[in-house]
């Protein structure tokens, strides 16, 4: 990652609700930052973070209206796919290894996410009822990355020799 | 995998040519085990190995003349994971311990294809030109698979422990 972009993640941070766990931050930084990449003619470079971060939140009320029948929208899979990369992107800023995300649907919202640093696994979860993908506010949101940043570094701490072979 | 089945591959594998490589017959008896294994009816039951494999062979004219734009059959992409996936089986034949594939397709016959054994990763190979996905005989097949499996094999007995974990 180029300097320049590292410091405008700095400076979204700030504008961030501050969070006291450094994963947690560095987690919704993440995020965001990957979906401004997408943004390549800047037209959301006067929208807070929070209005960014939105699609990824739904009421436990909007979850429930969605069927869970069929595939998911192509939209939906792409917010899981962002999800994903932003844990692998502050995982890697955690502890300075590339950490690869690999995601599979089969059908009907099932699937599954792996992420890779080296020959190391270091997160899998089985994937289902993706339809339904999005958490109850931006702070859970924030929780539940951190959390699964911090799983994978323990694993990663355990077997340093496999994530650099 | 039940004993019935184990006993049928080892029949199967008697009227296969047969090979010096032993991960060259698992491979193979592993790869027509799970060509037969979707055939419901039992429709193919007097077809011969050989004939049940000719689908992974293309000599170098018909793959030349199969265009490499847009994104490869349905066909060619359920080969290429019956193809890893009796690599998969193949592993875990030898080592005993369950080998998980996982295969992601990008865009124009782009992908990814890992395979996993508890934590480690045990083969990681980018592909491309998946709609060309075939080899020049029966042979090849057999000495490209074998080799994959032996590969995986060796990664397998230097992090034994992250394979179990």
């Amino acid at each position: 990652m180029a300097n320049g972009e590292a410091k405008t993640l700095t400076a979204n941070s700030e504008r961030a609700p501050g969070e006291p766990a450094p994963h947690r931050a560095a987690f919704l930084r993440a995020l965001v930052s990957l979906v401004r990449a997408e943004d390549g003619y800047g037209a959301w470079d006067s929208k807070p973070d929070a209005e960014l971060l939105a699609p990824f939140t739904l009421t436990r009320e909007e979850r429930r209206a969605i069927p869970i029948i069929a595939d998911p929208e192509p939209e939906t899979l792409h917010r899981v796919e962002q999800y994903y990369r932003a844990v692998a992107l502050a995982i890697e800023q955690q502890s300075g290894l590339m950490a690869v995300p690999m995601m599979h649907m089969s059908h009907e919202g099932f699937g599954r996410v792996v992420l890779m640093v080296g020959r190391l696994v270091v997160y899998s979860r089985t994937l289902r009822d993706v339809h339904r993908f999005g958490f109850d506010d931006v702070d859970t949101l924030g929780a539940e990355g951190s959390k699964t940043v911090g799983a994978a570094l323990e694993i990663l701490e355990q077997f340093p020799e496999v994530a650099r072979a």
